[in-house]
């Protein structure tokens, strides 16, 4: 139930992603994961910010924030190391 | 004092401002904000978990994290939003 709840973040237009976590929204989920990694991080974050003060503004806050490091492995060998983060939003606790 | 532990990140390279944390902990700080708005929010995640991950391994955790929205002055006039960071580590909560 909660992996259908995540939303990950990439490279496509900051509102292709908003618009994913309405959905989940509208549809009932009660708490939404934002995941990215490497620069799509600061996109996650807008996404955040914007259904926090926009479109979800009084219905939903942050709930949790958690950084790691992933390991991927890269096209010509090797491992690289790279960032990510994981926004929790939902309904209730930080909204007023 | 807090104001004095924090590292704004921008757009220069990521091991610059991973210096700049160390030597704040050099000095004494027990409590270290890593801060910033943009694109460099990623920079800012990559700071951390280097920090947490390899120069000070089992020293310091994230204690928290915030997100926020920021309004600035355009040039040309007018005012953007643009999304905010700020990371708290701290010594000893999520070490082990």
């Amino acid at each position: 139930m909660v992996d259908e709840n995540v939303v990950y973040v990439g490279n496509k237009p900051v509102m292709n992603y908003v618009l994913a976590c309405m959905t989940l929204i509208n549809r009932g989920a009660d708490e939404i994961i934002v995941k990215a990694r490497g620069r799509a991080i600061s996109r996650a974050v807008d996404v955040a910010e914007i259904l926090r003060n926009r479109f979800l503004l009084g219905q939903i806050g942050v709930s949790d924030i958690k950084i790691n490091t992933e390991q991927i492995n890269r096209e010509e060998g090797g491992v690289s190391n790279v960032s990510a983060i994981e926004i929790t939003l939902s309904g209730g606790e930080e909204t007023e």
